[in-house]
């Protein structure tokens, strides 16, 4: 067994019974099919199907763990990017599917074509998503007239304390499974097939929802405590995602059409002084009860904010600083981003001899000028939570469209 | 609620059925009891008994997660030190039983009692595991003359290429769990319930076995790809526990006794030219086939090493200088430790500019100079993994015996 040979042996014989993990595959990835493993059954085992109209990763529901990488092209030539997004589509999509990394013929005098560590392990959902940052679009390849206006760099903002060597990027790989070693093994891969072509930048690993031990948890908490999503857009939601996610017919480029724009920010909480807050302040912060998720206004997580209600003195009962009134997209015009996060902890802060922790934000949207930059230029400069947070890196890349099938690859709109 | 209030309301009718974490426990944490949450079902959301002879965490199977952290202390009071563990074995009680951290009224005016990001989360199998290192030995708090001969600092080593300030430490918290928030939950309020009397010195995140997507992998890979742990003491083992792990009657210091000794490592691969190599000269760096994990000697993985067994030319199957052989116990006089390491990505090294990943390695033993030093010598010496590894921080402590019951505490052996 050579080129696509599976990661179980399994695999081989459910693929004959016409049982693949392409099965009652839609666009999107938004319906995961259960995967044809013996024994791993339950939701972490599926796999999310790779080819569709989007790239999955974004409308897919949100998987346990992320890992984040960003690269720079150190190659000159474009045909070295055809080649390196043949070769990562061909890649992603046998991983995606459990499978191992294919192509050429092994030999024991040869290195692996797979390095091995998720031999064994099931698809776990796994998704990957790429894009491409707005250096891609300098000189070196000759794409600088179909930069997308809104692929800007994003300026300055409130609140920034960005480590330049943690931020930006040519390319960006989101790796999300519901296995870390499922979502490491496929960003180390792509990174190792991208020898010569890319260099990685910068990295980083997440963990999210615990789907696995935590089936009644629908909204996750993050390391403030809180609950974190509850308005968030569901990408099943195809109305909101078409207004606010994919990119459409409004583009200046239509090479993107049916992708998206995706702004990470890595945002450290300040969780030791976060932790001597008082409960009844850490509340007001955020405008939510900390234990419930509900609204200072409401009873329950999902009961809408009243931002009108006004205590016995006359003060809103949801402060004007607090997080929810001020990114509510009542108080936005109505402005709305998906987002995808993940809580990271990268030991401790050398200086402070702190916790380095907090939320690696993703967030997805049409168009990250109109929507991230404005909701940030609001939060940053009002927000109270700005106490406790510090943003220190920053990144944005168009994301495009999805791979059609097994010919196409990523970023062929773009790069033919 | 406010004292012994539980991470899910729910706990609150477990507890009142008699259905709590406790019941059925036995020592060690062999058997994980199921916990009562709805929805929770599955062997990742149980919970593993607290109180025993031993510390749960050693011989408990080991679970998805780690989250590990060395401390310094800074208070010079043994009062203190009393207080602190007296503190974080209620807070690791509760813990462990699925419920939030105890202690004191909770009010609105002042800050919450427990971080809150685990509520609404399972116990998912957390264990907390307390070490004690050398240097709480010296004159600070006079226990010069109940420092246990064993617990030295370990000698330089063949591969050592130490970070200073990621090694040793007074004090340890190894956290292990089938959910990383959960896992880090416990450290973070751990080192929030010490602020005054220790510091966080370093902290190590780390992922292993994933029993919740895939029950059927048995031996779970490290980043080389191979399978790692088949040969390792199984915690159900009483005998060999008993012989390798656990500190009995031999100790020259009998507050230790039912205790055991802990051997940090972080050991980082150097996966780039790790990939680079053949697989078959993998395998003979390993003396396994890479896939089944079977002995070069030998079909499947559990299968026997034949070490004297020679090729056509007359040379062994297995090297002579692969990790198999040099590791194994017929070749180091029967020589065993308990091995209970995790895999660990902590994103890119700054001056190679290449992932920075590896194996936190971290073992259980009697008597770390007769065991870890002994094998390690050997192995840093002639192995020839060594060519892909460096080890980049060390550490060893001692793990008081298992806290009997509420009114018990780490350490109270050692501390009165």
């Amino acid at each position: 067994m050579s080129r696509g040979v599976t990661r179980r042996g399994l695999f081989v014989g459910a693929g004959a019974l016409g049982l693949g993990a392409a099965a009652g595959c839609s666009a999107g990835g938004k319906s995961a099919t259960e995967s044809t493993t013996l024994g791993a059954t339950t939701a972490t085992a599926r796999s999310v199907p790779f080819y569709g109209q989007h790239q999955a990763g974004i409308a897919t529901p949100a998987q346990d763990r992320l890992a984040f990488a960003a690269f720079d092209v150190v190659a000159t030539d474009r045909s070295d990017l055809v080649t390196l997004m043949q070769t990562w589509t061909a890649a992603a999509a046998a991983m995606t599917a459990g499978k191992q990394v294919p192509g050429g013929a092994t030999s024991p005098q040869a290195p692996p074509q797979d390095t091995g560590e998720a031999v064994g392990l099931p698809a776990a959902s796994l998704t990957v998503t790429v894009g491409f940052g707005p250096g891609l679009f300098d000189k070196r390849f000759g794409l600088a007239s179909r930069r997308p206006a809104a692929l800007a760099e994003l300026p300055a903002l409130p609140g920034d304390q960005l480590d330049p060597e943690k931020s930006g990027g040519d390319l960006c790989i989101q790796a999300c499974a519901n296995d870390p070693q499922v979502a490491f093994h496929a960003v180390r891969n792509l990174a190792r097939l991208g020898r010569g072509i890319v260099q990685m930048r910068w990295f980083q690993l997440g963990f999210g929802r615990t789907s696995s031990t935590s089936s009644s948890q629908e909204t996750p908490r993050n390391l403030m405590g809180f609950k974190d999503g509850t308005r968030n857009i569901k990408g099943e939601d195809e109305g909101l995602m078409g207004s606010f996610v994919w990119v459409g017919s409004e583009t200046d480029q239509s090479w993107l059409q049916g992708g998206s724009y995706v702004v990470t920010r890595r945002i450290r909480m300040l969780i030791e002084s976060w932790d001597r807050d008082y409960l009844k302040d850490q509340e007001n912060v955020f405008g939510r009860s900390k234990i419930s998720g509900a609204p200072l206004t409401g009873k329950t997580e999902f009961d809408a904010p009243d931002f009108g209600a006004q205590d016995a003195t006359g003060e809103p009962v949801i402060p004007t600083d607090s997080h929810v009134r001020l990114a509510a997209p009542e108080n936005n015009a109505g402005l709305r981003i998906l987002r995808r996060g993940y809580s990271y902890t990268d030991g401790i802060d050398p200086v402070t001899g702190q916790l380095d922790a907090g939320l690696f934000f993703i967030a997805y949207q049409q168009n990250p000028h109109k929507q991230f930059v404005a909701l940030q230029r609001r939060l940053g400069s009002k927000d109270s939570l700005n106490e406790y947070i510090l943003h220190t890196s920053s990144a944005v890349f168009a994301c495009p469209p999805g791979v059609q099938n097994a010919q196409d690859y990523w970023g062929r709109t773009l790069l033919t």
